[in-house]
């Protein structure tokens, strides 16, 4: 949890001035040192050759054992917004030029990291069923080494002809194929993914309603790990058993965070679908903390009631849709400046497929 | 593999001083800068709460997913060596005590967390088998949150009763307790474990000799993952298939390591028992890179024949054993300075287990 703390901060902190207009709180010289601190700690160089933020596993949202150890979804989009945000709050000065020029280029490379490397939709499940292994140069296709046999049954089944996702995970030799929601979403409000991308997203949200949101939205994540993948990735935790809590247990407090990405995509019924689902139950059942099962039927195992986080996502989510227009204090648009700063670091390095003319294709629409 | 390179670097480095006389390499200004830039890396604050080094899978030794992401062995105990080493090296100047300074901290409380936290011997396990869960608080026994369902059913037949070992890897509900040669021969030769514990690491592998000398010393580790834990883990590695290269595969290149801890702990004839074993059929295989199968019967199966580090292996275990005396340069005895550092920050903490009186019987043979 401790990585997402910081970086939950950051957003809080620029999301109350935007709102309030009280900017006099970022402003201050202790805030300002604790932002200071925080990126310090993030952009620190160390052995790590990704752009992405390694952490170990049960960092984020998810806080138990789950196999999201390394670089999982999660916090990379959370990153990307705290860089964002961050970008906006430094007060501009002598002492912060450094700072801000490593954000800028953290962000150009974080984001084409994960649009390059993280997305999958059929067409890119096809590429990597037909992968060759062990090819080891700059012009490898599959630069992680990627054995097929690691595409799971589900996935062929279960990937829509329309739309794709962000894999919740990528290391050498490993891509985690589940789909990991808050990630998916923070990508789309943060504009971690390209406008297409985060297009897409909302697609397979809705071609797989039955799965993500079904009784209850939203499914932390899918699908569940069972049996021997349960045994061995979580350690038998009697918490996350299969379909229940962070292991495909459904999340109301997800609701405000697929409102706001559904009001930046103008899929503004997709959103009311699902707060209108969760207005039916929440207030009988309580407004438990999760629901279980396959389909969220069951309020969860061990959830709590009364919950605070289920509370305020549904009425932020509900007052969101009152005042879509302030949603947009809230997300993030493509910015193109970071684009170029991308492209010229590819240029460089000499990789061919990264032409100025390939980045762009990428997030034009 | 870019975190061991830095390390064994250093490791390297100051083994030429020692045994050349040499040490104008390592008095170069551009070597010291190399240093300090390792130990930067290295000594950088993080989000990680632990002494010991984060690291994705695959980053020592073992170069292929083996599930020993976080904070394997291997690594902790090169890391302990490697500042060890750098402790002796840094010229002692204005620019260097507080690299000094952080150098001791970490040395202290990076080998509290291993004697402490990665040992298991039967009375431990024993332990754990009887663990209570979700305890969370300071006076918690089990710390990290550890299902005994997690220790494999191999483990309780394999642990002799006399002996133990430090176990591979340590995470919040993880205990990874598979046997790892490097890290606790590493750990004997840099005094990372206690005087205790050392000696019942080579008592262990003495009692199951069997299994990780047998034909061809030594397995990389034990047991090999099989089956499901073989497609989970290694993601179908089809080089690592079960006792196989990395998964449970004979490499004789750690005979020098074993050659060295054996010296250091007076237990001459288990070395030269090694040795001989590989001098019967090294030369008659042609000097293979590592061995398969169970036992090491086997040359491996993508083995590469006159292998460098196989040959250098075996010639150095040779010399070793010839003038046994040269041997001291290049291991570590107990620091007792640095147990009373430990002990200090731990009082300092609060934490009650931990008194001068315990950690001083740790190391009390």
């Amino acid at each position: 949890m401790e990585e997402t703390r910081g970086l939950w901060w950051i957003i809080l902190l620029r999301a109350y001035g935007k709102l309030t207009g009280d900017y006099s709180l970022q402003e201050r010289v202790d805030v300002q040192t604790g932002l200071k601190m925080i990126l310090n700690l993030c952009l620190t160089d160390g052995f790590d050759m990704f752009p992405s933020l390694l952490v170990t596993d049960g960092s984020c949202m998810i806080d138990r054992r789950m196999g999201i150890h390394g670089h999982p979804l999660e916090i990379q989009a959370l990153f990307y917004s705290a860089l964002r945000c961050s970008r906006e709050m430094l007060a501009a000065n002598e002492g912060s030029s450094n700072l801000i020029r490593a954000i800028n280029n953290r962000l150009s490379a974080l984001s084409f990291h994960i649009r390059e490397y993280y997305w999958v939709d059929m067409k890119k499940i096809n590429e990597i069923y037909r992968y060759k292994t062990e090819e080891y140069s700059m012009d490898a296709t599959n630069k992680f080494n990627i054995y097929p046999e690691q595409i799971p049954l589900w996935l062929m089944d279960w990937i829509p002809e329309e739309g794709g996702y962000l894999i919740g995970n990528l290391q050498p030799a490993h891509m985690d194929f589940r789909f990991f929601t808050l990630g998916n979403l923070w990508s789309i409000v943060s504009s971690l993914g390209t406008p297409r991308q985060n297009e897409a997203i909302l697609n397979l949200i809705e071609a797989k309603w039955d799965d993500l949101g079904s009784h209850m939205p939203l499914k932390i994540c899918y699908p569940a790990l069972d049996n021997e993948e349960w045994r061995i990735i979580t350690g038998s935790d009697p918490k996350n058993t299969p379909w229940s809590y962070h292991n495909g247990g459904s999340w109301p407090t997800l609701l405000w965070q697929f409102t706001l990405a559904c009001i930046k995509m103008r899929r503004i019924e997709l959103a009311k679908k699902a707060v209108a689902l969760a207005e039916k139950r929440l207030p009988i059942d309580l407004w438990p903390e999760y629901y279980d099962t396959r389909t969220g039927k069951f309020i969860g195992k061990q959830s709590r009631l009364y919950q605070t986080w289920t509370i305020s996502g549904f009425l932020t989510s509900k007052m969101l849709l009152k005042k879509p227009e302030m949603a947009s204090m809230l997300f993030w648009e493509e910015d193109y400046e970071l684009l170029e700063i991308c492209v010229c670091a590819l240029n460089k390095s000499g990789r061919r497929k990264c032409s100025r003319g390939a980045a762009r294709s990428q997030i034009l629409v």
